[in-house]
């Protein structure tokens, strides 16, 4: 019964994409605007494999199941409870031939993966360093928004060793942490190529970036045009619309 | 005589500013809405002393006495000509007691600044790698414009050598050389605070970033909105318009 997939603590959230569908845990990390946005910003063309790091839930690899045309979607998830969450999402969504997740440490993939082996790599890490901000109330909630098991560094080192030179990395982040995503991808032969902020609205502070990095890449940033995400009368702008309900082909 | 500062090949161009003037030469160099939006940007107190590496004509110090009160503000420029330009623009301003400038090397200025001495540091840097565009026609705006005689390297070397600890940079460059500048100042202690990118209007891609870094300052950036300078209509912005014509206390 597919409905067994679904525990009683647990709810199924529409997607508004597709037809697809999330199983979610309010005790635990909910997916938000930045998933959807990256999984908008991430290019994967129909040949290509990519591996989504820190994918609690699976919504990113799910979203680009439908947003792209990836032969195959990888997710690895180091908590055992997202990860068991989000196999039940790609079963409940008729997705396994495509999207896989693991329950692995980011630290250690090399049992999986091949180095230099993979087209894409993305991730929505936890945006906070050890130390700065309240830990959440909820452990696995800490996990997911503190650096506790995983570092943005111990993301840059990974993609490095995982990608194919001229690989992709996609990344999405706090303004507050430019400085050490930018230094750490460089750092990590992940050059950034394209960078975009991401403002509520018009005239407002940043809440986040999207950043596209090349493993190899000559050094020439490009930084688009600010990405809105609500119109003065509170509705999605319309890029922001197409990226939720349209579908990329 | 003071009209006999201004030599015939070149022009005395208003500021809009406190009525202040400066000198160009056309085949030289002329200041852009990069100095003039750096000028608006830089805060430097009463009591502060302040260096602007790369001056070029003077420009920025000159703007400063009128949008500041500063005690001290210091020009170097590599240039001769360029130089002498500039100490003829302060002259002709009347601002010797307060303005400044040498005709000196970025990369050695020991022999002029204390180390740790300095409040800020500003820069208008060439902006291009060697190598990158073409090479301008005179040899003069190729320095200008061209890492030949000072990279960014140089700079950050520089400034986190004559800053004291607390002490502040304001740089304007090209978003395209965003990943050189941050992983730069970061090299040098110089820790970017605040960052702002400048688009001629909205929805368009930026065209300058403006960075205040502190030295030995904690990583956490605060992205700021976006500043426009141009209206649809193509009129400045309220906010270009007070930076260029407005004076801040």
């Amino acid at each position: 019964m597919i409905s067994e997939l679904i525990l009683p603590n647990e709810r199924l959230d529409d997607l508004h994409c597709k037809g697809l569908f999330i199983i979610q845990d309010p005790k635990r990390f909910c997916f938000g605007v930045d998933a959807v946005l990256l999984s908008g910003f991430t290019k994967i063309k129909p040949s290509e494999q990519a591996l989504d790091l820190c994918t609690g839930n699976g919504v990113i690899p799910i979203l680009l199941s439908a947003k792209t045309k990836a032969k195959k979607l990888y997710g690895v998830e180091i908590q055992k409870e997202s990860a068991e969450l989000a196999k039940r999402s790609v079963l409940y969504n008729g997705l396994a031939d495509r999207v896989e997740i693991f329950e692995a440490d980011v630290k250690d993939l090399n049992g999986i993966f091949k180095p230099n082996s993979l087209d894409v790599i993305t991730v929505n890490p936890p945006y906070m360093n050890v130390g700065a901000g309240m830990l959440n109330e909820y452990e696995t909630k800490a996990v997911s928004r503190h650096e506790i098991l995983c570092t943005f560094e111990d993301i840059g080192r990974t993609a490095q060793n995982l990608l194919k030179l001229g690989g992709r990395m996609y990344v999405v982040h706090r303004p507050n942490r430019l400085v050490d995503v930018i230094t750490t991808l460089r750092r990590n032969n992940l050059e950034p190529k394209i960078l975009r902020l991401v403002h509520p609205k018009l005239g407002k502070e940043p809440i986040l970036v999207l950043i596209e990095a090349i493993k190899g890449g000559k050094p020439f940033l490009k930084v688009l045009q600010p990405l809105l995400i609500y119109e003065d009368n509170g509705e999605y702008t319309p890029e922001v619309y197409e990226i939720y309900y349209g579908n990329k082909e």
